[in-house]
């Protein structure tokens, strides 16, 4: 029987970086193409105490159906912590828990996003949200990054010559692929042409807590009045990312529609790891948790610079990020990252080319993602070893 | 600021069912509008003992990302017992753990089903299901349940008569909302059909273990061979609904497709859930707490007809279900049931009118829907009495 696929997912392909991961299971490989936080940074056996209590004694609310938004004791929490730390939230917001922040940028893009519509996005981008928006047949228009967060002259010309521009797509703090933090110049500047213009601001925000030194820039939501943003959280980097667990908040009339989509696509987020959240973050010190996290990442990410520019031609640039998983380095005009990652994964040391993340992934693409927090100090220096030779090799000195 | 939705999902509105779930609330209420199951059946001690020795023992199994396909030895154990149980699985065949019997119909519909084109579906039919054909534009056509399933020469005139038509949705055994089971000859007949067609036929089978009396019927998917039946089952009512653990078995080519649908919605399902599933099936006797889950559902069952036979009018008709959770009464030509369940939600006793599960919702309905499973013998007495009343107020003994 042959299978006739709905236009939306027919040239749909698996992630790169999943597949990746595959290839990286072999455990001789040295892997800088993850995103995984660091299992060491787990609060296992804390869990293991909550997960036992709850089964035991609240069998009803542990295993029984929940409602679709969330358990109504996360969602208060979750709200509680964002007008504390972030400043986020008014009475035009609401708060939808999600089974990862994954999920709420694909329900988000399922209810604004007709096939045809545009979504703008920054350039090189997250690669799971640029597939959720492609998956509803949206047409995605890049955004340079610069040093400082998205080329802002670029998004006025980029909102000038697209009908139909639903939203803006960004992950303005530590992003993903790129390291970078957008300014708190950029960040106003973003709300008020999208506000101006009426096009909802898509925040993703999995990183923000990974901050390594000095304060947090205000998010995009915080500057909001419930009106353009909606922002995306996740317990993925900052508890454990089996348990997926995330949420959204944003203008009332758009979580309601969340909700909606929610139902449909799985009823709820699991209760059990919902629970889980809700008794961590309110029954132990998950900021201080956080805090080992990031100086766990601060110092992986030092060493790695380090060996980058130990081992590396001098012309590849890198991204110096304060905070985050990630580093992305560029060869120049010329090179192409899928050849140098192919050589490499023979040497068994794998990273992401570039061209995953952009707009248009069959581009050559001279850049490359690398990730720090899961290796060892000893394979980072390793990995990064293997692929400066590899580059001096392939750029010739 | 005004928000545009897209059009799969700016008409669609909350199921009516979970709105009805909300004013069950009040523990007043006397609620046969659910479809929970009898938390009685949940093994939240043994579960509790699992959970507790997982993440002390396996944290980064159980805490760290998975893979989208869902955990390995789940996904073989599954098959495994499918085969045994079921006769399902070939080698054409793969399978994907999802987040529920729901997420695996939503993420197959996504890849399936064009706006525009047509999905078959028994009426009435479960309402998740149905939201989830429509959130993505597609066009549900109608056939009418007989005593024995599906009106096989309605579905060969509705197949002649639709252009488009992707799949065919049903539920074989003690089905939601009607508690019929399809014949035998019937589910042979309309796998005939649907592979003669090219049609795939999406099975969803929560209900099949919890069989009263005698031999299960084949499932339509152990008459597959792996080319159009996509069968969806469930931990929902066998374990607990809370952990949002189901599957989906079927053609390689439509799972490929499923599996990168779902790392797009959610990354994979939660672990911990997955884990519980795995260590729960392999470990203790499931078959024995099945057996005790629908020993306890047959009860109830035959309690809430002897209920109905003495307190509702004569000409009231009811189903007669061997296994599953509801009962479908009809009260005949000109009569509403929505009229009716207004009037008894005021005398606080609940259930879902008929039209809720029909293709046009808007259209009335002389049908309803009643659940069993978790309220005690008191209650159902006292709530079947109630609705007795009001029936016979309404159609005049």
């Amino acid at each position: 029987m042959e299978y006739i696929f709905s236009d939306r997912m027919k040239d749909m392909q698996g992630s790169a970086i999943r597949e990746i991961f595959k290839a990286a299971a072999d455990p001789q490989t040295i892997s800088l193409a993850g995103g995984n936080p660091a299992p060491e940074t787990f609060p296992n056996k804390e869990l293991a105490g909550i997960a036992k209590r709850l089964l035991e004694e609240q069998p009803v609310l542990a295993l029984q159906y929940g409602v679709t938004e969330g358990y109504p004791k996360l969602r208060e929490a979750i709200r509680a912590r964002l007008a504390e730390k972030e400043g986020i939230g008014t009475d035009a917001d609401d708060l939808i828990v999600v089974s990862g922040g994954q999920q709420g940028i694909e329900l988000t893009a399922k209810c604004l996003l007709n096939e045809g519509d545009t979504i703008i996005v920054e350039e090189p981008s997250f690669i799971g949200a640029l597939n959720a928006f492609r998956s509803f047949g949206a047409r995605l228009a890049g955004v340079p990054m610069q040093s400082d967060g998205m080329d802002m002259d670029a998004l006025r010309r980029v909102i000038a010559g697209h009908k139909n521009v639903k939203a803006i797509y960004t992950i303005p703090t530590h992003q993903n692929p790129s390291g970078i933090t957008m300014s708190a110049e950029k960040r106003r500047e973003l709300y008020g042409i999208a506000k101006q213009a009426g096009i909802v601001i898509l925040e993703d925000n999995p990183y923000g807590e990974l901050t390594f030194h000095g304060e947090k820039l205000p998010t995009v939501k915080s500057l909001d009045d419930g009106s353009t943003v909606v922002y995306c959280g996740s317990f993925s980097k900052v508890l454990a990312p089996g348990l997926r667990v995330g949420f959204c908040i944003g203008p009332k009339e758009i979580i309601a529609k969340d909700i909606i989509a929610k139902q449909i696509s799985d009823v709820h987020t699991p209760m059990l790891p919902q629970l889980l959240a809700y008794e961590y973050m309110t029954g132990f010190d998950m900021d201080a948790n956080i805090r080992k996290s990031a100086a766990l990442y601060a110092h992986k990410c030092d060493y790695m610079i380090e060996c980058i520019e130990r081992f590396f031609p001098a012309q590849v640039t890198h991204t110096t990020p304060n905070g985050g998983l990630f580093i992305w380095c560029d060869m120049g005009p010329g090179y192409d990252a899928m050849e140098v990652s192919r050589i490499c994964a023979a040497e068994k040391v794998v990273f992401v080319p570039g061209n995953t993340f952009m707009v248009d992934m069959n581009a050559p693409c001279s850049a490359f993602r690398l990730n720090y927090s899961t290796m060892s100090d000893q394979k980072i220096k390793q990995g990064i070893r293997i692929l400066g030779d590899t580059l001096k090799k392939i750029m010739g000195r």
